[in-house]
C-alpha cells in the first residue's frame, strides 16, 4: 500500500491563508480561507490550526495578510497597522514559541521595505520560505529520528505531530510517516489526548489514512501499555524548549515520561530549533496557558460534569530534561547544552 | 454548610434490587428496579451499578433475587437454578474480586437451607448482612484514613470510590466524605477518568453534593497538578489485590502512582478486606478485562475517530506494591504481608 504524499496543512492560496479545518476532523475535510488578522487570530485559538510549527506558518501568512496596503492607507499608517496586527497576532497563544518567532521574523523582512507593497512582497516572500522550510525541516527531523529507531518499531505518540501539526511533514509522528513512506514498519499507540482529543482525531487520522498501524488508548492507558508491551519510543512534539532542555508539550506529556522512564523506554522530544527558547534558563519560567472549562466539562457540546464544576485545564505541562532521551531537531539527536 | 449522610446506593426493596442508575449521574438521578438475574447481569455489564464494593451488593442481592422459588419449581430445580444463576452472575466481571466474594458467601448461606424459601430467607438474610457490613467497613476505613490525612488536606483521586462504588459509604473518597462530616477540610483534584469519565461524572457529582471544594482535571494533568501544587495525599480505590500488594484499579491508576512518587506524595489504596485476593502471589496473575473499542472510539456518544479505529481498553491497569504506601482496610493502615 502507497502512503500518501505530505497533506497540505497551511497555505497561501490566491490572496488567503488557507488551513484545513482541525476541528472537523476525522469526520470532515474542510478547508478555509482566511483574508483578516482577526479571522486568523479567531482560527489559531478555537485550534482550527494548532501545532506550533502550523501555527508558525501560519502566523507568517498572518503578516504577510496583515501587509497588504489597504485602499487609501498612507505609509505611515501602514507600517502602524502592520505592528499593531503583527503584535496582536504574537499573542494569540502564549505557549507555543514557534508563532512569535514567525511573526518577527517575518515582520523583520517586511519592514525592510520602503513603501507598502513592497512589505507586502517581502512579507509573502519570507512567510514562502518559512513554509518551505519547515517542510525540508520535517524531512530531516524524520531522517534522524529513524537513524535511532529499529525496524520493525512499537511506539507511543501523544498529542497530534504528524501533517496536521506543521505545514505538512510533521515532527514526531512525521517520523513514523516518513519511515511509513520509505517502507518502514511501525505499531503506533495513539494517546487519545483529552480534551481536545487531537491524538483519536487527528493522529487517528493521519494513520488510517497512511495504513500504518495503529491504536488509540485513553491517556491513563499508555502507562499501563508501557508495563505490557515491548516499546522502542515515545514520540513527542514540543511547544517551548528550555536552554536546559525541560520542554513545556500537551497536557500530559510528563505522565507518558515518567511511564517511559519506568519502563527504560527512550523519550524523545521531536521538535524543529524555532521551538527552542534559549533565553528561558528552565522550564519554570516557560508560560503554560490555561484554557477554558468547556473543554473539561464536556466534549463538543456534551456535558459530563455538574453544570460549573470547577475545572484545572493547563494546555501544556513540562517534562524535565531528566526524563527526555534526546532532542530530535534538523540538526541531528541533541542534547543540552544546546548549540545556539 | 452540611454535609448529606451517606447514598443509598444498592438496597433491597419490594422484593427488588434497587440501584441508582450511575451511566444517566450527573443529569438524572434516577433508581431503576431489577426482577431478574439477566437484568442484573446486564446492569452490572453496562455500568449502572459499578465499584468492586458496590458490585459486590449488588450481586449478594442477586443471590437472594435468585433464591426466590418460581411457581410450581421443585427442590431440585430450585438448587440447580440457583447454582447456574449464581455462576452467571459471578462471571458478569472479571476483575473485581468482591463480586464472586460476595456470591459465593451469599450462596453459602443459602445452601444451609433445606427447602426453596428457607434458602431464600438465608440468602437474603446474608445480603442484608453485606451491605450493612459494607458500610460499616466504610466508616472504618473513613476512620483509619483520616487518622493519615492532616486538616486542611489536598488530595488527588482517581476514578469514583465515593458513596456510589459501595453500599453507600464509600472507599477512597469516602475518607473525604466522612471527614467533611465531620468538619474537616479538604480540597479534591478529581481525575476525570476516561473512558467512562467516573470521575467527572461521579465524583464530582459527590463532592458538589457534599459542598466539598474539588476541580476536575483530564487524567494527564493529574502529573503536571503534582509538580504545581503540594499535596497530602493520592486516594485511590481497588478492583483486586493480589498477596505481594500489587492492585488492580482503574485504568490510568498506575500512571498517577508513577507521578505521586514523582512528588514524594503518600499513594494510598483505600479498600475493604474483601477485595484483597491473597490466592494470587502477584497483579500478573490478576485478569485485566478488556472492554468494547466504542468507549474509547467516542465520547458520551458523539464520534471521535475515524470509524472503526483500532483501540486498546483495557479496563484496569496494576500498579505495582512497590509505588504503594499503605492499604487502608477496615483493619487499619496494612502493608504486605498482609495478615489473613
Amino acid at each position: 500500500m502507497s502512503v500518501p504524499a505530505e497533506l497540505r496543512t497551511v497555505e497561501w492560496r490566491d490572496g488567503a491563508v488557507r488551513l484545513i479545518d482541525q476541528t472537523l476532523l476525522p469526520a470532515e475535510e474542510v478547508y478555509i480561507e482566511i483574508r483578516s488578522i482577526p479571522e486568523l487570530i479567531g482560527a489559531i485559538r478555537r485550534l482550527a490550526v494548532r501545532g506550533a510549527p502550523a501555527i508558525g506558518v501560519a502566523g507568517a501568512y498572518g503578516v504577510a495578510l496583515a501587509a497588504r496596503p489597504l485602499p487609501g492607507e498612507g505609509e505611515s499608517e501602514h507600517r502602524r497597522r502592520l505592528e499593531s496586527e503583527a503584535l496582536a497576532l504574537s499573542a494569540a497563544r502564549p505557549t507555543a514559541v514557534n508563532l512569535g518567532w514567525a511573526v518577527e521574523r517575518t515582520l523583520g523582512q517586511a519592514r525592510l521595505g520602503d513603501s507598502p507593497s513592497v512589505r507586502a512582497g517581502l512579507a509573502l516572500a519570507e512567510a514562502h520560505r518559512i513554509r518551505e522550510e519547515d517542510l525540508e525541516l520535517s524531512r530531516r527531523m524524520a531522517e534522524h529520528g529513524l537513524a535511532v529507531l529499529p525496524d520493525p518499531a512499537r511506539v507511543v505518540t501523544h498529542c497530534n505531530t504528524g501533517g496536521l501539526a506543521t505545514a505538512g511533514g510533521g515532527t514526531a509522528l512525521g517520523i513514523v510517516l516518513a519511515g511509513a513512506r520509505a517502507g518502514r514498519s511501525f505499531f503506533v499507540h495513539v494517546d487519545e489526548t483529552r480534551p481536545l482529543l487531537q491524538g483519536a482525531r487527528l493522529n487517528a487520522w493521519e494513520l488510517s489514512r497512511a495504513g500504518i498501524p495503529y491504536v488509540v488508548q485513553c491517556d491513563g492507558a499508555a502507562a499501563f501499555g508501557l508495563s505490557r508491551f515491548r516499546f522502542d519510543a515515545a514520540l513527542v512534539g514540543a511547544d517551548r524548549v528550555a536552554a536546559n532542555g525541560d520542554t513545556a508539550n500537551k497536557i500530559g506529556t510528563y505522565a507518558l515520561a515518567l511511564a517511559a522512564q519506568a519502563h527504560d523506554v527512550p523519550f524523545y522530544v521531536v521538535a524543529p530549533r524555532s521551538s527552542f527558547d534559549l533565553s528561558l534558563a528552565t522550564g519554570g519560567e516557560i508560560p503554560i496557558e490555561e484554557r477554558d472549562a468547556g473543554e473539561v466539562r464536556g466534549f463538543r457540546g456534551s456535558s459530563v460534569t455538574p453544570d460549573d464544576a470547577p475545572v484545572y485545564n493547563p494546555a501544556f505541562d513540562v517534562t524535565p530534561a531528566g526524563l527526555i532521551r534526546g532532542w530530535i531537531t534538523e540538526r541531528g539527536v541533541e542534547r543540552p547544552p544546546f548549540a545556539r
